[in-house]
């Protein structure tokens, strides 16, 4: 890698996806929605996995959580600098956990309750669930505290808040 | 949501992103390279920013880790079973970390070193870096151990076996 010169020759190419499921949840509407899965302990959803995709889920009722990455398509367009639901000051969107991103991918680390295979396809039940109903899912990967856990002592503005986001309702700011 | 009903009607509309920026890496090749950053302890890096995007990065600088999502753009195609690089048996793709997937995006929690800001863009400093250089960047997350961190009892097919990521080095079989 060059250490000096850092210029982006944008735009860069556009990368497509397509998503291997939905997302069902009692989640109907973004206003009042738990902001984070801590927010949401106990809350049962689940994972429409279409049949095409379904055999790539073999050995994952193993595991107690699952990283699952979706498409946060209620959202659009972006915002760099956004006042998160936890403050009430800016901050850039890339130190937020905020879903108005450039690209509007969201994470969240979800109990896995278990996993059903049949001739439609295949089911992924979850808990703790923060995410809208009919929320297209991107990727489902393992959740290994061997590589996902780390250390981090500096929070950033998070620090004191982290705590509300337990009781915290979004509203209607990101729709 | 149908408690019972869970066909997918597919195919899923396609999602496009565009990149926010570039990683820089010392891992020019596929092979040889760290699987995991518990396997590039201290090894640096950073995502070059682009200009349109560089204002995002407000405030990032107070965080220790950073969530990174990366498009895997060395792959084509993907495999539902996989025999991983960490075990001899086939498991199902999204009980894997492995990078052949449906949707082939890369997760890395990684070290935050520093952020710089300037006309030519954003650059953001990184450690422990397990990523291809030349990775395009889809999104950076803080990483927030409120929200990031549960306790996993079950890591299925992984027990026994993640210790030997911090040193183990790919091969070219996911190429």
């Amino acid at each position: 890698m060059n250490p000096t010169a850092h210029a982006v020759a944008a735009p860069l190419e556009l990368v497509a996806y397509q998503p291997i499921g939905v997302l069902r949840s009692p989640h109907g509407d973004v206003q009042g929605m738990p902001i984070q899965p801590v927010g949401a302990r106990g809350v049962q959803g689940r994972i429409d996995v279409a049949p095409e995709f379904s055999a790539g889920l073999k050995d994952l009722e193993g595991f107690s959580y699952v990283i699952v990455l979706y498409h946060l398509h209620r959202i659009s367009g972006y915002e760099l600098l956004v006042k998160p639901f936890l403050d009430t000051a800016d901050h850039g969107i890339f130190a937020t956990r905020s879903p108005k991103r450039p690209n509007a991918i969201g994470l969240s680390v979800l109990e896995l309750v278990g996993v059903d295979l049949d001739e439609a396809g295949g089911v992924v039940r979850l808990r703790n669930v923060d995410i809208l109903d009919g929320t297209p899912v991107l990727d489902i990967k393992p959740y290994v505290p061997a590589f996902d856990v780390w250390q981090a002592e500096r929070i950033g503005w998070f620090a004191g808040k982290v705590d509300v986001a337990e009781t915290y309702k979004a509203d209607d700011r990101f729709r």
